[in-house]
């Protein structure tokens, strides 16, 4: 096991009618805060209404700012930024999934700095100050919830880009898994593909004896194979949509990936795709995950196969355990065929035709190497890339 | 899945050499502490003059408290507070096992308080207020150093009494394996009975479809069984050790009990026992969960037989499940034995001659029950205790 630090400071409020409690919670901090949420859906499902009443009963002023969406763009995050400035705001509520909360998490840093806040994504520095970010999550997907992270897309060049601070943690986080209900299955199907790629990113590594937390990541990924069909066949029900809600949060929060080496080059080529094509990013996940194990299991062969077995339940075949560890591959992919992600490019309407530039954008030409569990340069970004036609 | 807020503030800084940061980390806090440890063996092992030597160089003035000692006693807990009033000190530094910190723990909620401290153990009061306390540890086993936890005895009645409260949770804990080598067997797997039980008091729940956190449990509880015993038989095995660590601490940061009913007798159980015998509490609990389950099991042999399938990888016996829910206790019990815990009061010594006076004890005299998983009376625990015998 490696050295590490872990904190989590969020305070998560867990269940149904928790959504209640926001105003009272936001009152601890703030008098007066954004409000930052995407399309209209909270509106249509009447959360904005309970939202905007506990506020009110809290005694909390709100400017709004909607329009967060999928793939968070940078000029919102720029107006929000403006706006918290202009009306001396020192507390952001995102109310919806992990699109409004990194783009809430993106001004949060970004009020507090003099420069441009794409700085801290483009890595020409780090915050050092952020605003309290709070949340109430709609969609169990990217664990931005309590993670320590935010992504955004700058329109200018299709850049996507992270960045990862514990500043930005949310202070605190409301899930209710009833909140869920409405999400259509593609988009939990989405959702589960994302929270599925961030225990991978964590579980392939090439750190020897990391046992709690491989079997902390079993029992994650386990978890959502197990109950995202159930969310899909039978969306009202709680106790499969909390299970998920849970899970993906907890996923994320980093506690499965301590002292841990970490790959991520999955989630670097697919912001390279989404970047492009505006695709949903769990089912670029859905395809990009499997044209990489593809790519990298022979570097070793021995985790794909505790994969195939304790994830899948695979009888391992001892005296071929390529076979299996391929085997694992292809439960993998079939369980997304399953909940409805493609598992080709194709699928979404990406063609063959802009994979180089993907593949130089993700490696900056060639001249930095992505991925943990396996170094990768740009041929071999490009090679996954074409696994994935 | 049951509604919960969930939030743990340690920072954890696990690995090697970690506790030479302790000064720098104190010292975000405060320049004059009090410096809370057990008997001797932090001397002889030289990790004293290594905390010692970086809370000077931090510039951290402290005065000294050792003498805390297994089941720890309230005589000392108010020793320390009279420390920290007269020097005026707002911060507590434990070095040392669950002893040392559930020691630190009741002094930081007695400075503030007015009244006595024991009001907070036996049920007469709630602490509104607490001195941050931090963590060296030495011992995976309580999971104190992130639990909102402490557990004290007062001599006066041979009371072993818990309070449990987000206030006492450490501000940071350093937990360095390589600590833990120098741990002779019997406490190493005192140690790993503790944190078994921790788990198991929340695996065993009422609560139906808690799918993640059971996972979860298993998982640790997995961690425990299969490196305990490598603990024990190469001591300076840092994986094996730090495996133990973490998973000894997320055990009891109460992760693994969100959302769920938790149980909790055989530890109310095991202080009547270790109030009067002062035996390690971890042995205790290896002779009182086998019996508690042997009495219990009927009431939910679907429960016991997951425990069998999944923790210990036994066969269904899908015509005899019962047979199934044994096996799994037995399996728990041959593993105790395994790693040279008692499983019978005798082997410690603990005759038949007071099981009433701690089934009275335990129960109010009859006057209430205990038990989340099955509801235990005064008559109950005696029959647990002398399944103990």
């Amino acid at each position: 096991m490696e050295n590490f630090v872990f904190q989590n400071k969020t305070k998560i409020i867990f269940g149904r009618d928790t959504e209640n409690q926001v105003g009272e919670e936001v009152a601890a901090y703030a008098k007066k805060i954004l409000l930052h949420y995407g399309g209209g859906s909270i509106k249509k499902s009447g959360l904005y209404d309970r939202v905007t009443a506990s506020l009110k009963k809290a005694g909390v002023e709100y400017i709004e700012l909607g329009g967060a969406q999928p793939n968070p763009r940078l000029s919102l995050v720029k107006q929000g930024i403006d706006i918290c400035r202009k009306e001396g705001i020192k507390f952001i509520l995102a109310v919806g999934g992990g699109s409004a909360i990194d783009s809430a998490k993106a001004m949060a840093v970004g009020v507090p700095y003099s420069g441009d806040v794409w700085d801290f994504y483009s890595g020409k520095g780090m915050p050092e100050k952020a605003l309290d970010v709070a949340t109430v999550l709609t969609i169990p997907a990217a664990g931005s919830e309590s993670s320590p992270s935010s992504v955004i897309t700058n329109e200018d060049g299709d850049l996507k880009r992270g960045l990862t601070t514990d500043l930005i943690r949310p202070v605190f986080s409301i899930l209710n898994p009833v909140l869920t209900f409405t999400l259509p299955a593609y988009q939990t199907a989405c959702g589960a593909a994302d929270i599925m790629a961030h225990i991978m990113e964590r579980y392939f590594t090439t750190t020897q004896c990391a046992d709690f937390t491989d079997r902390l990541c079993e029992a994650a990924m386990k978890t959502i194979i197990h109950n995202v069909p159930t969310c899909i066949n039978e969306p009202e029900n709680y106790d499969a949509r909390a299970e998920v809600m849970w899970a993906g949060c907890v996923s994320h929060n980093d506690l499965l990936g301590t002292g841990r080496n970490q790959d991520w080059s999955s989630h670097g080529i697919e912001h390279e795709i989404s970047g492009i094509y505006d695709v949903a990013h769990g089912a670029g996940l859905a395809v990009v995950f499997p044209a990489w194990m593809k790519y990298v299991y022979k570097s070793n062969v021995n985790r794909f196969v505790q994969f195939a077995s304790r994830v899948w339940g695979i009888d391992i075949d001892f005296h071929n355990q390529e076979k299996t560890a391929l085997a694992g591959i292809a439960a993998l992919e079939k369980f997304f065929i399953s909940i409805g992600m493609p598992v080709r490019l194709k699928e979404m309407d990406v063609g063959a035709d802009r994979l180089e530039e993907m593949a130089d954008k993700c490696t900056g030409s060639g001249s930095w190497t992505i991925g943990g569990f396996m170094s990768l340069d740009r041929n071999a970004v490009l090679e996954i890339l074409k696994l994935a036609v």
